[in-house]
């Protein structure tokens, strides 16, 4: 299983515009052979940050997600609301 | 229910001892009232990096954590681990 953590940091005043984005990324990805949790979290004390939690059956999961045409949708409309390059870590669960 | 997400980077060469101190921590914390999940992951693509995932109940039972006497104790402890303040904040799960 691949714990996968994306930070995404909007430009000010584009908090509502991505948020919008990346919420209406979560349905598809969900629906993914492979996806066991896809969740979006907004950072309370920095507006600008939103996270999103993933957890993959997979590896191979994981990159197929990155081929799908909801991601390179989500790309496309986020690159002009991002404040910077989004951080993308794998995890793994110690206990 | 209040989402806590703490990320603690270890010294270079620090990594083991701190990943000890944070496994010691997260038995009493699930044990308090109002913990509802406390898990420890380790950034695979960083392996400096520790990330704690934390709801609770409230905010008041987030606030008693930090309180409490394993917390002070891995305060201590991890203080000449970390190569720098924890950062600590609160998320809103959007969807």
């Amino acid at each position: 299983m691949i714990r996968i953590m994306a930070r995404l940091t909007a430009r000010a005043g584009s908090e509502a515009a991505l948020r919008l984005v990346l919420q209406e990324l979560c349905g598809p990805s969900r629906g993914e052979a492979g996806c066991l949790s896809y969740e979006l979290f907004h950072n309370q004390d920095d507006a600008r940050e939103f996270v999103t939690l993933e957890r993959w059956a997979d590896q191979a999961a994981a990159d197929a997600h990155l081929a799908t045409p909801h991601v390179a949708r989500a790309i496309a409309q986020a690159g002009e609301l991002l404040a910077q390059q989004p951080l993308i870590h794998r995890f793994r669960q110690v206990t």
